[in-house]
């Protein structure tokens, strides 16, 4: 999308595809630094510390690292290794795995020459199909925008998001905010309500700034508001992105998702996921059994931001001799969303609503569940 | 309580009555400052700068404001300006108010001389019933606590709270934290979920430098992270504190309580109030009708600390084009109150239940009704 009239995406190649560069999300929203990766250990330390940050985002960040790890060195050790490497970066994500065994299965029978030049290609591939996708959710989600746009008869439609499901957690557009752009684009008044998202403050940092740059009305409020905002009526629909959705629509999300649908569905709210299909996980089936990621303590500890005098620092807020816990996602259950929108269509945050969209994955299920039918006959 | 080994209250008079003093709430946990104000002016700005805060110390603080006003000028504008002056500090608190007209119906009838010593009188009787207030609701409330530990076994009883409803709230003991404090001091095992509490942090700055100082076991979360540990089963009851109760059990406190509460709900977790009956509004019964004080965007925008260098400084977290919204409260309607824990027992957060403790406003309401059945008989 656009920084300061120039168009940006938030992960792209240069000199001719011989090197990767991200937008260092760490230092915005004060500083707006594009930072290029030399090497696999700059890819995985960019994971792990969230300069790139985003399910989509890491998807195709990593596989850009194990293609940068395959042209230092091709063999299946380094392939193996590097794979390690990236993998346990972050623990919920399953696009990070998901980029991961997409370059791996394409190069894995390819003699090393070729490996990471394949490599490079399927990770291009991986990022241009995910700004396809997010267009996809965009118009999808425009929709759902426009019909409330239609019943409000000129009154803003609110929006509330939490964290940044925006276009610099994907390669461009956002999953939860290519509706809203294409709304905006397209002159139906929108207003979005930004959760701030500690303790990161993905929401206050990245969300409003990018929804800033891009010229979207929009004011920030902390984390607890929201509940109130939706039973003042001030919030027409929530839609917020997903790190992870099983086969039956509970969706993983930033830490703080799950109050908001809570306050949603007390409040007659509707509650939509922007959920690519990459962010499925069709072998599991109970969000409550994804695992969550314990992020340092420190995120809780300190907050960064500018200081008065113009520089960036960080402030301990918390006193040092008090614990703390840092769970960085939470499940909300599927009976909580009101819909999920993927890059086919909105579907019911069920099996068979997601399946509807991706039968592909009913036919998978069938055989799978045929064997296991058989098997019982034999037992 | 106690701070490093010495007992304070968190509103005292020194100098054989002739000062008041107050812990500064603004610079804590980095630094434990007393502070004494002079004059109704401080008294004021120490209200509306939040220096003290938590609706029970509002109401003891701006009662000596009235003393210290009427000992400069005991005239009826003086006592008129310093009300209103004292009024307008925070509109949200009902004890503000009931602090107030207690010591304006104590001195409205007194020649001008007995003012200022009445007044004060009537601010220490304010502070003294405070601290007992707290000692009762912490008794009923430590038999909440009680029966989860008989439950657990020997596991700690995990207690999620929201916001500072500790004695820094109130003169002493605390409303929320009192039962904490008694079933710990009992050597009942417990462990605190300190909810930071943005904008002001009043959780991870007071809560948990309270409880850390009296040797409570306690870990600091994120807003966003209560409803995760209620679906994982880490949080054994809610116990919160309350600006204004309504006659029903509508309950207005700090923002975010209201969506901790329906957290709670989703996951049967009991949601207690600590209310003391100073808080109960029985004039109003629909806690949507409550104003919800909007405060200061800074709030939001900045982010108080310690620096690295060990002094206090402010950060700036949210783009300075960034619009901010900071309401200071929300309503937590009485379906999703467990009880109410006042100094008279627990009652059912309900019309009701608090007329089963509260006796007394029954016959006040008892009258009221008839009168209007008596002219809708006349109509």
């Amino acid at each position: 999308m656009r920084v300061d009239g120039v168009s940006y995406k938030s992960i792209f190649t240069g000199e001719g595809g011989a090197t990767v560069h991200i937008v260092d999300q760490t230092v915005l929203p004060h500083e707006f630094r594009i930072v290029r990766l030399d090497d696999v250990q700059a890819v995985a330390r960019a994971i792990a510390d969230m300069q790139v940050r985003g399910a989509p985002l890491i998807g195709a960040t990593a596989a850009y690292g194990l293609a940068l790890a395959l042209r230092e060195d091709p063999s299946d050790a380094a392939l193996r290794s590097a794979t390690r490497l990236l993998a346990a970066t972050r623990p919920t994500a399953v696009n990070l795995r998901w980029g991961l065994e997409r370059v791996t299965e394409a190069v894995a029978r390819l003699p090393g020459r070729d490996r990471a030049g394949v490599a490079w290609t399927v990770a291009t591939e991986i990022a241009d199909a995910d700004v396809e996708c997010n267009r996809l959710i965009g118009v999808h989600g425009l929709t759902l925008i426009r019909e409330v746009a239609e019943r409000n008869a000129g009154r803003p439609v609110e929006i509330l998001t939490h964290c940044n499901a925006g276009w610099l957690a994907t390669v461009d557009w956002g999953t939860a905010t290519a509706p809203i752009y294409m709304a905006h684009d397209e002159e139906i008044p929108v207003h979005v309500w930004v959760d701030e998202t500690r303790p990161r403050n993905q929401g206050a940092s990245l969300t409003a700034w990018e929804l800033g740059h891009h010229g979207v009305p929009h004011t920030v409020v902390v984390d607890n508001a929201g509940g109130h905002l939706m039973q003042r009526a001030r919030v027409d629909l929530c839609l917020v992105g997903t790190d992870r959705t099983t086969s039956r629509g509970d969706v993983a999300n930033k830490i703080g998702t799950y109050l908001k649908a809570l306050a949603a569905r007390d409040n007659g709210v509707p509650f939509y996921v922007a959920a690519p299909s990459s962010s499925i996980d069709w072998a599991l089936d109970d969000g409550g059994e994804i695992p969550i990621e314990e992020r340092a303590e420190e995120e809780v500890r300190r907050v960064w931001g500018r200081s008065d005098v113009g520089d960036v620092r960080t402030v301990t807020v918390v006193p040092p001799s008090s614990p703390v816990a840092n769970p960085a996602f939470d499940v909300t259950p599927a009976r909580l969303v009101t819909g999920l929108v993927t890059e086919r269509g909105v579907a019911e945050a069920s099996r068979d609503g997601l399946l509807a969209l991706f039968p592909e994955r009913a036919n998978r299920d069938g055989e799978g569940r045929s064997s296991q039918t058989e098997e019982e006959a034999r037992a």
